[in-house]
C-alpha cells in the first residue's frame, strides 16, 4: 500500500532504465559531437542571483521563474532563483572569468534548465538544453555563425532522423527592409506578426499588419518580403524585385551570403534554405537567426535553433562579447521523437553479461572472470541471488545479451560458456 | 566597468573550462566503471514535493533544505524543494515503477544534489554525488554489499591515487554487543559516541560515556570495542575476549565475514579493514557500513561512504526493498584533491588540432580537412578570426596539441602539415 503520492511532479520528465539509456546515449552523441568540433565544457550552478537571472528578462521569464529559498534564512543568503537557460548564466560567466578564458571562446553546455511553466502534454518544466555558443571579445567573424549550425546540424545527424532541412535568416536583413519601407516604428509590431505568420492564415497576418496602419503597399511588401525564400541568389533577386535597391540590406545580405556559401559546401550538409519568415522571437538576437526542422514531420516544429547576439553580456559590463550559439532542446525533442515514432527504440540491452553462481562456492571464480570482462570494457552483472536458476535467467533475459552459468565445473577448469539470452546460441569464452 | 556582481553563489563550484575537463574525465571514469558492474543509470527530477523530501529527515536536514516557489504560483503547484541526496528519491522511484523494475534493481544516479549549508571553504551547496545501490524485493543477499564496495573501490582506483584504504563494520555487531552489556537503551548515544570518536582525545569519549551512567565495566568494554579493528580472525577473537561468548553479534560477525571474505579474495584490492569505530552517522543503516580513505592522507576523511538499509522505502510503502548502497561526493573529493595536490592535473590539452586558415579562401579546405579529422574522432578547432597568424598560434597553443596552417598551396595541394605546439616538432598528416 502506498502511504504517500510517489509520482514525480507535473512537468517532470522520469525515464524507466532503458529509456534513460536511448536518453543518455543521445545526450553523449551530442556532447561528443561538440567535442569534436572544439567547444569546451563548462557547467554554471544551478542556483543564480535572482537580479542576474532577471537582468534583462521580463514578461514570461520572469513569471515562470522558479525562486529559491531556505526554511532557515540567514543574513548571506542573496535573493536566488533557479537559471531557465544557459545563455544569462553564460553572460555572467564571460564576465566573471574573461581574464582567464581563450577567445573565441567555443563552449558547450549540456544541463538541465527550470521554467515553471504551465503544466501541458510535451512541456517540460525541468528540461535539458545542449548549448554551443562562441563568445569573441570586441568582434568575431561571421565564420562561426556557420560553424555553430553546422556543428549542430552534425550532432542531430547522430540522431539517424528523416531528412532534415535547415531555414536560416539575417535579423539586419528585416531591419534594413524596414528602414526601406519606411516602417522602422512599427519594428516590433511586424516581428511579430510574421514571427506568428507560419502558424495563422495569410489573411489574419494581412490583417494584422493592415491594424498597424500601414499603407496598402506596405502591407504588401511586407507579405512579399516574408514569403521570399529559397537559394541566395534568388532571395537577392527577389529583395532587389521588391525593393527596387538593396543598400539598406546589403550587411545583412553579405552575412547571410557567408553564412549560406559555407555550410553549402560543407559535405553531408542536409538541405539549406534562405528564408525571410524565420525570426526566432522578439528580442535577443542580432543577425543569422535558424531553425531546423524535419521535413516530413513538420508538426513536430524546430528541432533546434539559434542565431548571432552582438552583445552578450551588455546587461553586466560595457566590454562587448558578441557570440553566436544554438541549442537543441533534448528533453522536449526525445519526448516528440518517442511519440512520433522516430527515435531508434531498438535498445541494445544495458548489460553484456550476466554471471550466475549456481552456489556460493562460486562467487570467487565469478568474480574474477567478470574482471577480465570488464577489463575489456564489458558491462557485467552477478546474480548472487537465491532464486531458481530458471527465475534467474528470466531476470538476465530482460536485462542482458548473455547469461554464464558458473557451477562447480566451471569454476575448476576455468572454462566458460556464454548463452545468447535471444537466440539460445552458445559461444566458449 | 561591471554593472553587477557576476560571482558565483557562495557555495557553488564553478570551474574554468581546463578543470572543468578534468571533472567530467573523473565523472565519465566513475560512470564507465558503475556500468561495468551491470548498474543502470537513472535521473529522477531535481524538484520535489516537500512530502516525499521530508518523509523521514527532520534536524540539519530539514533546516537545509532549499524549497521552492513561482513568482506566478498556480493553484497546481504543490510545496516544493530541491532534493538534498539521491536516495529519498530512488525510494519514491521504487515505489512507482517497482512493476517496471528488474529486482536485484541495480542503479547508478551521478548529479547535483543540493544543501543550505552555511559557507565555508570546501563545503558545497550544490554538488555531484555518484551512487550505486543495489535494492531487492523482500530480502538481498549479503554477497551484494560487497558488490557495491567493490564496485565504488574500482571506480576510486581510476583517480590513480595513493594507497587507500577501506573500513567496514556492520550495524549488527554493534546492536548485538549494545545488547550483551545490557546498554540497548543507550544506543543512539552510545553510536553518537563511537561515531565521533576518532575526531576527539580518548578521555573525552571516556568521560561522554561515564555522563551516560553506564559502569565502570560497561564504559571499558564499550572502549575496548571501538577499538577493535583487524582482518575477521582478530576482531572476533578480541570480541569473544570481551564479551564471552558470541551469542548476540553472531548474524552480524556472519554478515562482516562474507563481505570480507569476498572482497579480500578480489584481485586488485586495497587494504581492508574491519573497524567497529565505524558507525556512519545516527540513523539509515541498518548492517553493512564502510569508508574508504587514504592511507597518507587521512586528515582529508572519508573519500567513499555507505552501507546496508534494511527498508528503503518504508515512508513511502509496505513493501520492503532492502538495498545497499555507496556513493562518491565528487565536488568535494575534487576539490580536497586538487588542494592536496593530489589531482592528475597533467591536463591533456582538449583540442587535438586547431586548424589555421590564411584566407576566407581557404575555409572550404579547412572545413573538409576538420570533416576528415572529426570522423577519426579529433577534437578539432577552426580559427576564422581576423588576428595575426603569430596571435592565432598563440591561442592555439593555450588550447590544442597541434595547429595547422592552410594557405594556398596547401588547400591545392591537399597535403597538410601540422605542427607540435609544445616541441614545435612538425608531421605530415
Amino acid at each position: 500500500m502506498k502511504k504517500i503520492n510517489t509520482s514525480p511532479l507535473s512537468g517532470m520528465q522520469e525515464l524507466l532504465p532503458t529509456e534513460q539509456a536511448i536518453f543518455d546515449q543521445l545526450k553523449q552523441n551530442i556532447s561528443d559531437v561538440y567535442h569534436h568540433y572544439g567547444f569546451l565544457n563548462i557547467e554554471t550552478p544551478i542556483i543564480e542571483r535572482t537580479e542576474v537571472l532577471l537582468a534583462k528578462a521580463g514578461g514570461d521569464t520572469e513569471k515562470q521563474i522558479y525562486m529559491v529559498s531556505k526554511t532557515d534564512e540567514s543574513a548571506d543568503s542573496a535573493d536566488q532563483a533557479l537559471r531557465f537557460d544557459h545563455t544569462v548564466p553564460l553572460a555572467r560567466y564571460v564576465v566573471e572569468h574573461n581574464n582567464d578564458l581563450v577567445f573565441p571562446f567555443q563552449v558547450t553546455q549540456i544541463n538541465r534548465n527550470f521554467r515553471g511553466e504551465r503544466a501541458q502534454r510535451g512541456r517540460f518544466r525541468e528540461f535539458y538544453q545542449c548549448d554551443c555558443d562562441i563568445i569573441g571579445r570586441e568582434k568575431l567573424p561571421i565564420a562561426y555563425d556557420a560553424k555553430v549550425i553546422a556543428c549542430i546540424h552534425d550532432a542531430l545527424k547522430t540522431f539517424n532522423l528523416p531528412e532534415m532541412k535547415i531555414r536560416i535568416s539575417n535579423r539586419k536583413v528585416l531591419a534594413g527592409f524596414l528602414k526601406a519601407i519606411d516602417a522602422e516604428s512599427k519594428a516590433t509590431e511586424i516581428s511579430s506578426i510574421i514571427d506568428h505568420a507560419e502558424k495563422v492564415p495569410l489573411e489574419k497576418s494581412r490583417a494584422a499588419l493592415e491594424a498597424l496602419q500601414l499603407s496598402a503597399e506596405q502591407v504588401e511588401k511586407v507579405i512579399a518580403f516574408m514569403f521570399t525564400k529559397g537559394d541566395f541568389t534568388t532571395v537577392e533577386a527577389k529583395l532587389s524585385e521588391i525593393l527596387g535597391n538593396l543598400d539598406t540590406v546589403r550587411e545583412g545580405l553579405d552575412e547571410l551570403k557567408a553564412v549560406f556559401d559555407i555550410l553549402n559546401a560543407k559535405e553531408g550538409m542536409s538541405d539549406i534554405e534562405i528564408d525571410f519568415m524565420i525570426i526566432r522571437g522578439l528580442d535577443y538576437y542580432t543577425g543569422t537567426v535558424y531553425e531546423t526542422f524535419l521535413k516530413d514531420y513538420r508538426e513536430i516544429g524546430s528541432i533546434s535553433s539559434g542565431g548571432r547576439y552582438e552583445n552578450l553580456a551588455g546587461n553586466f559590463t560595457d566590454q562587448k562579447f558578441p557570440g553566436v550559439g544554438g541549442s537543441i532542446g533534448l528533453t522536449r525533442l526525445f519526448f516528440v521523437l518517442k511519440e512520433t515514432g522516430l527515435l531508434n527504440m531498438t535498445a541494445t540491452k544495458p548489460i553484456d553479461y550476466v554471471i550466475l553462481p549456481i552456489t556460493n562456492n562460486e562467487f570467487a571464480a565469478s568474480m574474477q572472470l567478470a574482471s577480465k570482462l570488464r577489463k575489456d570494457g564489458k558491462n557485467v552483472d552477478i546474480d548472487f541471488s537465491e532464486r531458481k536458476l530458471g527465475d534467474k535467467f528470466n531476470r538476465a533475459g530482460k536485462i542482458a545479451n548473455y547469461a554464464i552459468v558458473i557451477g562447480e565445473t566451471e569454476a575448476n577448469s576455468g572454462k566458460y560458456t556464454a548463452k545468447n539470452l535471444e537466440t539460445g546460441e552458445t559461444i566458449e569464452l
